[in-house]
């Protein structure tokens, strides 16, 4: 039953970190109006941390041990900011089956164990909840739980990694080369100084496979998910992309098709046109197409201190509003099968050596040159073609200097 | 409390006119997946139409006595499709008295009586639900309420009406006239015949009173948000526009600021990277800034059969999971002190016979001249100053051939 009365509910923070103090700079900040949404006024009790924090205001919050937050029966919701599967697995298991609902910013949790543990908090008469674990501050979870409620969503398209798309949008507008972004993306700490899971994909991979598993309603498990990252994009696949008026984006997506359930996170060309072109810097976006509605975007800071801390507290809001009741998450623990990705089809653009050109033409047959005056190289689009039909045309070919997926329309 | 039994729900949709129609087409269509998530079968028991429908499906459904319905105790559900103000206020004020909740597309009745309406449904213990009045398919009223809850939002700016952006879009990608283009588009029944409530801004104004009246939890009076329409927008400004990078978009904007809150509908210049400059064609899009999350924004169709149905049956949808309660919505009963738009301030972009120039840089004093190569004309855009002190000084002037406002980035 919603909570209406007027009552506390104590909270617990787990990781003082960037995200958990957040949360605690976001009730504190909003209180009133915070607090006359959740109906209840929201009590941080402890936060959980190796640390001490001399000094900080919230000092005599802080505790070491997770058994006095699973062993008071005040705390009702637990901020799990911790990140990682452990301990924050374990800690999450245990608060919801002591009843204490749990909101999440922990994408790789979520990921791999989401919905085990959304099945442990219905038994429980508890919410886990992760508006933060993808998009950042971007209310998404809920409108594709709350509001898409009429549609089959059958398509969802993401710019989900703020580091990636902030190197890509750099590149672009400077035509400098991958290296030299990144480092100065890592000097200015938009990126980890090891970069792998947001240059690889990993990052991008965790968040598509939630999105793609409240689409389905069933689990789309992350590890079948395609992913290439952008450490092969370079200035020159920017100039041949700046000459077909487009630009080069890491794109997460699914397509529940007739001819299966696809999912993949790599880098596309992607036309002027299209809405996510213009998603720059550190934004993400979510392109969501539904039978009825059409398409649809959701656009916002994708990371960040405090976008992040404001989805996780929205979390605590609903689970204040929603006391002793689980609401509404379809995410049945049966994968869904995910189709080879040899068998998905598109368009792709392809740079081989000069001399390759006349061989290249007898391969594709019908193709596009694209031509940005670089020398020594010969440029095309090929038309539509299955994964699996390219790849054994490049090998005909003996290999390209690069290859990039086009968006379709 | 949620309704997660295996019953079924009464509905009646009020009018089966164009929005009516596609209810009953989504609710078919997507059978299976909507009352999964409703918790219950949706089952359309009466259609309310003066007319009769011989040979349609739900022939038999038709009744033309509204009395049938709420005198109906199985009919939990009334979809308000009608439109206006008359009968559907006394019908929907009829539904909820008697327990029943309503669903409403109708933007005029929500944007006069919507916190009278809202009350009367709490004191009921229904609903009165309404995400298809703005943004038709675009979920928004549903993130405002449910997802942006740990924020204070402080501005939204909203291109809230598709038939004026068909027409600005057409106006910028072809150079053509305003009246040419509105004759095109009511061949193509993007417009009305009568297209007042349109290119006057009348419609966008309904819409950003309801938004603005969520953002402030308070009721924001559609009559007292100054109203600019298109009608004076000329190939001649797009000229300018385009000369400066920008395009001219009808926005619906207000924000709550030290100064006073402000909203008003006219037309700006926006600039080429704000993420509403590629909003075109009949897309509507809503940018909300939050203290915590900054600018996020929410785009898709807003308006046509089927999107905004489908936002109709997502309130049905959580109409049926809370039968016997009512869902949080912020929308007290006491107006909102709208500040006078002589205080609201800005840059301007004006026009005006080229043997005024010296007369402007006179009066004026710094402005920067945009030259767009239109004979007999001086055209400048000026500092930040507020709309008392800009009228004056074009008063001053004697009047300018046209002035449009600038989009602060």
């Amino acid at each position: 039953m919603d909570n209406h009365g007027n009552g506390t509910i104590n909270i617990a923070v787990l990781g003082y970190g960037t995200v958990g103090s957040g949360v605690v700079e976001v009730i504190e900040t909003n209180k009133t109006a915070i607090n006359k949404r959740a109906g209840a006024e929201l009590n941080i009790k402890y936060i959980l941390d190796l640390r001490d924090f001399p000094g900080d205001p919230y000092e005599n919050k802080v505790v070491h041990d997770y058994s006095v937050i699973l062993n008071d029966p005040e705390v009702a919701v637990i901020c799990e900011t911790m990140g990682g599967i452990k301990p924050a697995y374990d800690f999450t298991k245990q608060a919801l089956m002591a009843g204490k609902s749990v909101c999440t910013s922990n994408k790789e949790l979520v990921a791999s164990h989401g919905p085990e543990l959304i099945a442990v908090a219905r038994e429980n008469h508890c919410n886990y909840l992760f508006e933060a674990s993808v998009g950042g501050g971007i209310p998404i979870i809920r409108p594709l739980n709350y509001s898409l409620t009429a549609e089959k969503i059958d398509a969802i398209t993401g710019i989900l990694n703020g580091t990636t798309n902030y190197i890509l949008t750099k590149m672009d507008k400077e035509g400098a080369g991958f290296e030299e972004v990144l480092k100065e993306a890592q000097e200015k700490g938009y990126a980890e100084r090891n970069p792998e899971a947001d240059v690889e994909g990993y990052d991008a991979c965790r968040k598509i496979a939630i999105l793609s598993s409240l689409m389905c309603g069933k689990n789309v498990k992350y590890e079948e998910i395609y992913t290439e990252g952008i450490t092969k994009i370079t200035s020159a696949d920017f100039r041949y992309a700046r000459q077909m008026n487009k630009s080069i984006k890491l794109l997460a997506m699914s397509r529940d098709t007739d001819r299966g359930f696809f999912a993949m996170v790599a880098p596309f060309m992607i036309s002027r046109e299209h809405p996510l072109y213009s998603v720059s810097d550190v934004f993400n976006a979510v392109y969501v197409h539904g039978n009825m509605l059409g398409d649809s975007m959701y656009y916002g800071r994708g990371a960040g201190k405090l976008p992040t801390a404001s989805a996780v507290v929205s979390d605590v809001v609903d689970c204040a509003r929603h006391l002793g009741k689980t609401v509404m998450c379809f995410w049945e623990n049966e994968d869904v099968k995910v189709t080879g990705i040899e068998e998905d089809e598109g368009k792709f653009f392809v740079r081989v050596p000069a001399k390759q050109k006349e061989k290249a033409m007898g391969v594709f047959g019908s193709l596009a040159e694209v031509n940005a005056g670089i020398a020594d190289e010969f440029a095309f689009m090929t038309h539509v073609m299955k994964e699996k039909e390219f790849n054994d045309k490049i090998k005909e070919l003996g290999g390209c200097i690069n290859r990039i997926r086009i968006l379709s329309a």
